[in-house]
């Protein structure tokens, strides 16, 4: 079982820095994640990044590229649980990460999971899935040229992708349960001067519609029922921490689940830090993610290290 | 005289990440600062903003070209008082900053000031300033190539300035108060391959010697008087907040003069933030210092939009 100083569990902007500072200490580092770069690659275009203008995934690439260049081993794979190992002596603690095939030790743990984009539950999502729904807008966009969308969501996801999808396609409906969208106010400018966007406030979808594929949407809109024509559906509604794989730790979550961090993200586990999205905390930004990343393995690295 | 919504006082990386939030925002911004970069403009080497490998002065540019792009005005000048203004109605308050020649008004403050590098409080530090004695590698190292320096310090800004100089200077005599360098080990380890470079545990300053210009340094070290021959002497240890400016609008302070904040990077005051180095915290980076300005821009903005 190959062992670790510190295992960092997500390669997104919070565990790509992690990796980053923790590799620079001199500590052994791992990082087992799905993939690289997260749900950060499937945003379109990130401006708020300081110094910076492109897409997620490229920022990401780059990101990952700088960590490259230091000992740090990147395994792709799934975590699947997390257990506390031997103590080697009295002080050492040693937790076992495990995926489905393989098994890491390590002596502290940085979680950087992030989140999923979670489900509208409604009829018609899961069938077309693939068929017309979409999670993705920079992933999906190209395949609706000329046809008509709808965005569900108000937050700086849903808004950029209807924006990006405002220049592909011919009509795009963004249908949103608040009476204000919750985006930075740029992009709600950006999307008002738009004129092949529609915004329905107070609105939220009830079932998509279609045979083989998706043909329109069922929604709520003001109280009244509506039926509108789309060839597509691009689902924002919000994100769900990615913390599942950590209950046999037993790890303080806050009300919606996010892992519970002080103030250098530790968790309520000695040793184990959290950063990112998945961590209790209100800005979920990737500046934000990745100073969080940068001070957990600080915190680890002066844990570690006995200060 | 001038308002603004949000005044930013400082355009390093808090500052800059701070107005690149708020601008896009749509709040009306200002950035006042004696310089565009701060003390980040003179960090030879950055490499862990993820993503960049670098100088300090060309990360800055690239932060102040991208917050350009935005409706926010910079002005170049140096803050010396902050006062309270009057009150519009009842709930609106206003902040008076004042230059030597000019004055604004906002309706929430981010300070964003940084540090300023520590004196030794030595016989000769004043007279050789120029002459021999610097503060800054970055700027003055290529005057002693071929020649014999001395850096004063044992932090991330010391060891790298260290190392930078070890490739131009003839000898480079590493100076240190404490048992063990309190950098990166990355650094610690690169110093310690260098064969042009002494390090001096330990060991702290007394004087520093000459006639015209810089000559040598007298040390105690391990207890012993020492007397070293040196042409050029970096001092590096370490910074204070400025933020004496702030002294008629009453902060909370922490023991060592930093602004106190809270998770939301707020001071003891309400509509005024703080934000990277010159605030209460303990990691000092880059990275944390931007976050920490995107954390204030957000804050700022939902204390004005009522939220």
């Amino acid at each position: 079982m190959k062992q670790y100083d510190i295992l960092i569990i997500g390669a997104g902007p919070a565990g790509l820095t992690a990796g980053l500072y923790s590799a620079r200490s001199g500590l052994k580092t791992g990082i087992v994640s799905k993939d690289i770069g997260g749900t950060s690659n499937s945003i379109l275009m990130i401006e708020n990044w300081p110094g910076y203008s492109g897409s997620g995934a490229e920022l990401m690439k780059k990101f990952y590229e700088q960590v490259k260049k230091y000992d740090v081993n990147f395994i792709i794979d799934e975590v699947s649980s997390i257990e506390n190992g031997k103590f080697d002596k009295e002080k050492d603690k040693e937790f076992i990460v495990k995926t489905k095939k393989q098994e890491f030790s390590c002596k502290s743990l940085i979680i950087a999971t992030g989140t999923e984009r979670k489900k509208l539950k409604i009829p018609g999502e899961v069938e077309f899935l693939g068929k017309g729904v979409s999670y993705c807008a920079t992933c999906d966009s190209f395949f609706f040229k000329g046809k008509d969308v709808a965005v569900i969501g108000g937050s700086d996801c849903a808004t950029t992708s209807a924006l990006a999808l405002s220049d592909i396609a011919k009509k795009v409906y963004l249908i949103y349960r608040g009476e204000k969208l919750k985006c930075e106010n740029i992009n709600e400018e950006r999307l008002k001067k738009k004129k092949n966007v529609d915004i329905f406030y107070n609105s939220f979808p009830l079932g998509i519609l279609g045979k083989e594929k998706v043909e329109g949407i069922d929604v709520m809109s003001q109280g009244k029922k509506k039926k509108i024509k789309v060839d597509g559906i691009f689902i924002e509604v919000g994100s769900a921490p990615l913390a599942e794989f950590t209950k046999n730790i037993n790890l303080k979550m806050d009300d919606e689940k996010f892992i519970h961090v002080d103030e250098n993200m530790k968790t309520s586990v000695d040793g184990i830090y959290a950063a990112g999205d998945v961590a209790s905390g209100k800005l979920k930004q990737v500046v934000v993610s990745s100073a969080q990343g940068a001070i957990a393995a600080k915190a680890a690295y002066d844990w570690l290290s006995g200060k």
